[in-house]
């Protein structure tokens, strides 16, 4: 259950509105998501637990895990897959305990430094970047790039997933720096067809692991 | 450890920011409050925790329980006495699962029908209010006055604590009605010496109530 997926799609409403967080989770599973990460910074604690509740039913039938970004109550509260924990979010070390060994956790970090805490505090992974240029967060930080990723991915003994700025031209570069796998916002909330860009990025990722077998 | 209180002082850094939370807690308890809730709705996971442990700390040595507004997850990383969950946060049953028995879990109430709600979850106490006009909440609801507090007081079979708009000059009516206590903000935070005004509420709350003791 802590395997680690590699296209986790970010359910976002604060760069769109076309879609809802279950629309966008919907488009993405049919589109060949494995991990559906719920991520929401305004809403209430009990609209935010109605809603990762829905998303928690859908990723089940669907078999992807449901990942819940910062709110460790929230994900136990929806009996979510495991939960995503930024840098200024809940302690991973601490998340661990509540959680139990079953959950998925996994942490951000920008440098080598932050991505070693994260994997000794507990994490199953470590969501490294922004790796390229992005606007979808009004703190990004500045472009790590690929050498950075790729001294990372060796260093860990965890799967990385890279993320930040990252699009279907980009996925075999990022993926032969060792990386797992990557998480995704920009290139799939805003396509003008959500499924097919996560369809094409699935392809993507498929073309650059052959054989690999290891995602949905 | 489930004993609730008389006299709840809420530290609130959006209506004034001479004190932060500590340095209000420092004053509420030197002026004899016997609950502190933190509430804080703009801080990060992590600073909400950092703020919540060294409230917890202070609390503890004064013997006074720390209760959290709305993050469960904050109260259990801090190691919290309780939670003080509204409408829109936590729902009081769940939290009551992951809180287990020795955790104090308030709840917040407008209506009889909320506060039975509120009291069936499993609740140690309804926070019953505005009792008065206050605007130290851009959502707050219309005043419910003194012979709603009378009416469910007198229904729960647990302490209900009135809010909303009480000073000194009210504390007498209010007890009057059966509720337990009282639960301020804006009396102290927005006092010229809210250590003084503290103990000016806690000296309201004896004299309603002679020979009670049960208070700090």
């Amino acid at each position: 259950m802590r395997r680690v997926g590699r296209l986790h799609i970010l359910t976002d409403t604060t760069l769109q509105d076309r879609y809802d967080h279950e629309g966008l989770a919907r488009l993405a599973l049919e589109g060949g998501s494995d991990t559906i990460q719920f991520r929401d910074k305004s809403a209430s604690t009990r609209e935010l637990i109605r809603i990762a509740r829905g998303l928690s039913e859908i990723c089940r039938r669907a078999g992807v895990p449901l990942i819940v970004n910062d709110r460790v109550d929230v994900a136990m509260a929806a009996d979510a897959a495991g939960v995503h924990l930024g840098q200024s979010d809940f302690p991973i070390s601490l998340a661990r305990q509540m959680l139990g060994p079953d959950r998925i956790i996994g942490g951000s970090a920008t440098t080598l430094e932050e991505a070693t805490e994260v994997m000794w505090a507990g994490a199953d992974y470590v969501g490294l970047g922004p790796v390229f240029g992005t606007d979808s967060k009004p703190d990004a930080k500045v472009a790590i790039g690929l050498e950075r990723l790729r001294e990372v991915a060796a260093a860990l003994e965890i799967p990385v997933v890279a993320i930040g700025g990252i699009g279907i031209p980009q996925v075999s570069d990022i993926l032969a720096t060792g990386a797992h796998g990557i998480a995704l916002i920009q290139a799939v909330v805003l396509a003008a067809d959500p499924k097919a860009a996560t369809a094409g990025l699935k392809a993507a990722i498929d073309a650059a692991l052959p054989g690999d077998g290891t995602h949905a």
